[in-house]
C-alpha cells in the first residue's frame, strides 16, 4: 500500500491539485454511523482559504459522495467521496515545470516519477488532496462522537507567537472545533494573525506549531511494538505536506528532565486510576492509558514565497532565480489543523476497530 | 499485523523480559547478503550495558539464527534470530505485580491483557525486546553497505548536554559505528556521563535526543502520502521504548523560521543538483532527495529510578509509593542507539525493495 | 484492509448497484503506462450485458478518470476512475428487502451490517461493482503487455458443454480478447448460448468455468509461503461475485494421478529448461516457473432466477416463496471473464513490482 | 509480507528443512487462551510421518515456545514456537543440488534466490516448515474451541479411492480430530492405505482431496470484496505445499448445476433462517451465512519418486535422469490434514478479530 493507510479501517486518497477531482476512500467504518452532511461542509470550511491570510485560490468543495452511504447513514462498505476541481487556474504550468520550487516536491517526483508526475500546481504533493482527507474524517470525528470520544486542535505557536496551553479540555475542545483560527487565547490568535500578514507583505511566509489532544479514548488502545499509538498516528500525521516533527506529551521537552520530574506518579480519585501529570501524552508503552492522548505537530512555512530564490533548472542543469507569483498562502497552519483532526480520528477508528471490533461501534 | 512492520521487507518481534528469549524475524531482505557474525555480535554489544552508567543485568547475549542463513549469506528467506535470556533475576515479581510503576506500561499491559500479560521484568514492553530487533538489523545495515547506504547517530543531547553537529557526515558516521558511548565532540561525552553518574547518585535518571544521519540514499525513496519516508520512519521509531518524539532536518525548529530561511535553496555543484542548505532533512513531499536524512529522537529519562515514588496498587485501588531498588540503567541514551540505527536500517531496505524491486539488491 | 487488495500495487473497489456510481482506485503502478481509453472503453464493452444471453439492464459505463493519468500516460500516482450509474430501475426495493433471494447475499449483508446496508439490487455485493475492476484492469493489462506479458481466458465449459482445449496460447489468446464470448471452438459457443437461452426459457440460469493462461511471465515471481502465485491470485479471485472454486495446472484432476504421471519432466530445448508438461500450471513452490500460467474458476449458476424458490421473510421470521421477475442474467460466465483477466492482470502487476521494483517498468 | 499472513492474527513462519530449526510467530491472538502443551504434541503428532505409508524421516518435534505464554495460557503478545531440526540426514545434498527434480521449486529457488537458496531438501519448501505452522495452529484452534467452533477434515479421496460424505458433523468431527489417518468410512481408509503401499511398491506416490466442515462460525464473518472468507482461506491454503485446487461448498462441481438446482433454498426450523442445502458451503458474497463452512484442497501426489524421471542439469544445461532413493513419503494427503485445519483455524482467527475486536476472545 503506498497511498492508503490503516488496517481495520483503511483511508486511499487520489488525486492532483488540477485534474478532474481530489477524493478519499475511507473503508472499514461500521455501519450505522450517521453522516451529516453540514458537518462535512463544515469541516471543508475550515480547510478552505479565507480572507486575506490565505491563497486567493477558494474552491467551493462541493462534494460527491460516491458509495458507502444511504439515508444519512453509513452503509459499512466504502466510502468514496470525491471533490471535483472547479477553481483551476488557466496558467501555464508547463513553461516552469523544469524550475525547481525550493523545498517543494518538484524536483523529487520528476526523478521518481520519470517525468509523467502531474506537474501542474504540485500535482499529487499539492495540500488540495487533503480536501478528501477532510470529507471522509468528518465520517471519523462522528464515529468517535457517538463513542464518547472527542478531538481539537489548536495552533500552539504560529510566526513565533505562542498560544496559551490547555486549561480546560472539554470546554476548549468544542470551542476549538467551531473557529476558523484555532487558538486558546484570541489576543494571541490576533497577533499571530497580523505576523502572517505582515510575512505576506514581505513576499514571505511562517510556521507554526499544532497541539492537539483526545478525550474519551479508551485504556489499552495501540500496540506494544510497531502499531504503538505514536508510531500509527505519526505516521498518518507525516503525509500531511509540510509536518517536520511529531511528538507526543512533553516530546522534545522531556529528554532534558530528569526521570523524577518526567514520571506521571499515580493517584487514586474518585476511585478512578489516574496520573497526577500526563508528561506521556496518555500513552505508555505504545497504549493508551486513560489520560487525554496530547500530540504536536511541527508545520513548516509555506515553502511558496514571492521573494527571489536560487534554485536550477533540472532540464538545462543550469542555476536560476525563481519568484513565484502565483496564488499561495503566507501560513498554512491553522487550514492544516482540521486535516489533522481528520487523520486523528481516521488513526483511531483504525485503533479502536482493532481492539473492539467492527461490530462493536453498532452497539 | 500488530507486532511486525514493514512490506517489502518486514521484521516480527517477539519475546519477553523473563520468558526463553526474545528474538526477531526479518523477511523480504533479498539472498546473497553476506551475514558477518562479528559484526552481529558488535551490534549487540553496542546495546548491552557496559560499566557504571548502566543497569547491572548484562546478558552475554549468545545469539542462535533458526533460518534464513546458510554458509555465510542470506538465503532470501525468513531470518530467524533468537537471542536466549540467561541473566534473568530470581527476585519475586509477583509480589509487586500490582504496584503500578509510574511511566511504565504494566497498569496499560494489564488493563489490555486483562490480566494474563507477562509482568515480570516489563515482559514484551522492556528493552530487552529491542536485542532482537538489534541481531537482524545488522543484516539489513549490511545490505545497506553494499548499495553504498550508511547510517550514523550520535548522541545529539543528554542530560542536558548538547554535543557538536555534524561537521563531515562520512568520517563522522564511520567512527559513530565503532563508539560504545556515540558523540562527536568526546569532551561532551565525558560532561554527558558524569551528568549520568550523578543522577545515578541520585537515584535518578535521565533522558537525551538521538539525531541520526543517512547517507548514499537515492532520490525517489518513499511516497507522497502514507508511506512517505517521514511516516515510515516515525513509525518503525516510536516502537522503541522511551522514544517520544521524532523529527526530520530542523524538525521543530522549522516552525519559528520565515519561509525564506527554512527553504532550501538548490543550485548546481559539480554537474549535481544539491541544496544549499538541508533543513528538510533530505525529503521533500515525503520522498529523498538526494542530500543526506537527517533525524532526530527524542528519548526520555529512563522511568524506573529508585527515587520513592507515588503510585498506585491497581489490585486494592489504593495509594501507595514505589522505591525501585533493583537493576536499571540510569540512561538508556546511549544503549538505544544502535536500535534506532537497526530501526532506520530495516525501514530503508524496506522503501528501497519498494521502488527497486528484491532482485536490485542482488546486482 | 478490506476492500483494498494487494501491497504494491492496490486494488480498492467501491460503490453499490443503485448507488450514484461505482468504481475503484488502482494505486502503485508505475508512472509512463499508457492508458488507452479505447482499450477502457473495449474492456467494459466485454462486461456489459448484450443481447439476449444477458440481462436487458445495460448501462452506457461513461466513467471518469479522476486522477493519475496525464496526457495518456499514468503519472504514479493513483488512478481513480469512478462509472456513474445511470440506469437504476425505479422498481420498489424497499418492498422485498427482507425476502431472502437464495444464494445471494441479502440476509448475510442485513446481519453484518445491521439493516443499515444498502440493499438495492444487492447493492456492494453487486456485479455491478466489477466495472470499476475492469477500468483499472485495463491499465494492468497495458502494463503487462509492454513487459511481453498476455492474459487470456476462454469459457472452457458451460452449461455442460466443454469448449476445446487451448491448442496454441499466442494466437489464441489475441483472438480470446477480441471476442464477446470467448470460446476455443466457435460451434462449442453455439451450443453454449442456446442452453443459455433455454434456461433462460425455462426462467432458470446456468454456470461454467472459466480457463485463463498467462504466457511470458519470469521465472521466479510469488513467494513460498502465503504470498504464493496461486494464494495471492485465489483471493483475488474469490471477490469476483460467484466463484467457488480455483485450481491450477490440473488442479482436482492431479488429486487422482500417480506421482509419476503428474510431475512435469524437464528437458532442455533450444537451450532453455522447460518442462514436457505443465500440469502444475506453471508454479511450483508458489513460484512461477517460465511455463503458462494456467488457472480455472468455478462461476455458479446466476443465482437470481424467474422460477418459484422457497425462502423466508426475515423481517416476520416466516417461510415465504420468491419469484424474481425483475432483470437478470441467465449466465454470467462470459461477462466475468473480462473481470478474471482484470483481477489477474492487477494481482500480477502486485506480484512483478514486488520483485523487480516500481522502477523497472520504467525501463 | 511474504512470509507473514493475516491482518488482526498474523502467523510468519521461517526455518528450512536441514537448518537450526523451523518454526513460527504466531501474533495478535487475544491474552488468556489456555495453551495446552497435550494438545500442541497431539497436533504435531498428526503430521509426522508414522509407519509403511509414510517416510522413514521421523522427527521428534521437540518445540521450544520462546514467548508469548506464561503460566499455560497466552500473555496477549506474539507466540513463537520453533522446533528445532534434529533428524537431519548426513546425505550430501550438494552432489545432486543443480538437478531438478521434477515438479519441486529447486529450480525457481535456484533462479529466485540467485544460487544462494538453502537446497538442502528442499530447504524452505519442505513440507517441514508446516510444523511450525501446526504447533501455534493448535493455540488457535484452542480459541476457537472456546468459542464453539470447531473444525474437522477428512480424506475425502486418496489414490482414486472416494472416502464416505459427511453425514453427522458434530460426532465425526471429534472422531476425525483424534484419527491419524482421517476418514469417514474406516473401510475406505484401509482401501486407500492399501493404495499407498503399492504406489510405494511401485516407486511411485499417490494424492487426494481433503474436504474441511467449520461448525459454530457466526453469520457475517468475512468481507465483501477481497477479505471475502474464500479469498482469506484460500490464500492460506495454497501454502501448504502440493495443494493445487481450493474449492468452497460444491465447487466445480456447481458449475455443472442450474440455478433452481444450485441455490439453497431458505426455511425457518424451530425459529431460525436456515438453508435447505449447503451447495455454497456456509458462505454467500464472500460472508458466513451460519451453517457449515465447507471447502476442499486437492493435493497432488508427492513429487520425489523413486522412479527414474527425465529431468536436467541447470548448471550444465544438459539434459539427465533422476532417481531419488532418499527418504520420503508415498502419500501426504493423511498428514497434511492437520496443516490445513490449522491454517483454517488461524485464518478464521484473523477474520473474527476483525468483526468482533480482539477484546471479545477474552469475554
Amino acid at each position: 500500500m503506498k497511498n492508503s493507510f490503516g488496517q481495520n479501517v483503511t483511508v486511499t486518497v487520489f488525486g492532483e491539485s488540477h485534474g478532474a477531482g481530489v477524493g478519499a476512500v475511507l473503508d472499514g467504518m461500521p455501519a450505522g454511523i450517521p453522516v451529516d452532511e453540514a458537518f462535512i461542509k463544515h469541516q471543508l470550511s475550515l480547510r478552505r482559504p479565507s480572507g486575506d491570510i490565505s491563497t486567493p485560490r477558494v474552491e467551493a468543495d462541493n462534494y460527491i459522495i460516491y458509495s458507502g452511504v444511504l439515508g444519512g447513514f453509513t452503509t459499512g462498505t466504502p466510502i468514496c467521496v470525491v471533490v471535483p476541481n472547479e477553481n483551476t487556474n488557466s496558467k501555464d504550468y508547463a513553461a516552469d515545470r523544469f524550475i525547481v520550487r525550493p523545498s517543494h516536491a518538484d524536483f523529487v517526483a520528476f526523478k521518481k516519477y520519470n517525468g509523467f508526475e502531474d506537474y501542474r500546481g504540485g500535482g499529487h504533493f499539492s495540500g488540495r488532496v487533503t480536501a478528501g482527507v477532510v470529507a471522509v474524517g468528518a465520517v471519523a470525528i462522528s464515529a468517535l462522537k457517538q463513542k464518547g470520544i472527542k478531538i481539537g486542535t489548536h495552533i500552539s505557536k504560529c510566526a513565533g507567537v505562542d498560544d496559551a496551553a490547555f486549561a480546560n479540555y472539554e470546554t476548549e475542545i468544542d470551542a476549538l472545533n467551531n473557529m476558523s483560527f484555532a487558538v486558546l487565547d484570541n489576543a494571541k490568535g490576533e497577533q499571530m494573525k497580523e505576523k502572517i500578514l505582515s510575512a505576506k507583505a514581505e513576499c514571505d511566509s511562517v510556521g507554526g506549531v499544532l497541539e492537539t489532544a483526545v478525550l474519551g479514548l479508551p485504556v489499552g488502545v495501540g500496540e506494544p511494538w510497531f502499531d504503538t499509538l505514536e508510531g500509527m498516528l505519526s505516521h498518518a500525521l507525516f503525509s500531511i505536506p509540510a509536518v517536520k516533527g511529531v511528538e507526543f506529551g512533553l516530546g522534545f521537552g522531556i529528554a532534558d528532565l530528569m526521570g523524577s520530574q518526567a514520571n506521571d506518579e499515580l493517584e487514586v480519585k474518585n476511585g478512578e486510576i489516574i496520573t497526577k501529570t500526563n508528561n506521556n501524552g496518555g500513552i505508555n508503552g505504545g497504549i493508551s492509558n486513560g489520560m487525554p492522548v496530547v500530540l504536536r505537530c511541527a508545520v513548516k512555512p509555506t515553502p511558496t514565497i514571492a521573494k527571489p530564490q536560487s534554485t536550477v533548472n533540472f532540464s538545462t542543469n543550469e542555476n536560476t532565480v525563481l519568484q513565484s507569483l502565483g496564488r499561495h498562502d503566507p501560513c498554512i497552519v491553522h487550514r492544516a489543523r482540521v486535516v489533522v483532526d481528520s487523520m486523528v480520528a481516521i488513526t483511531l477508528c483504525d485503533a479502536l476497530t482493532a481492539k473492539f471490533g467492527t461490530d462493536w461501534w453498532q452497539k
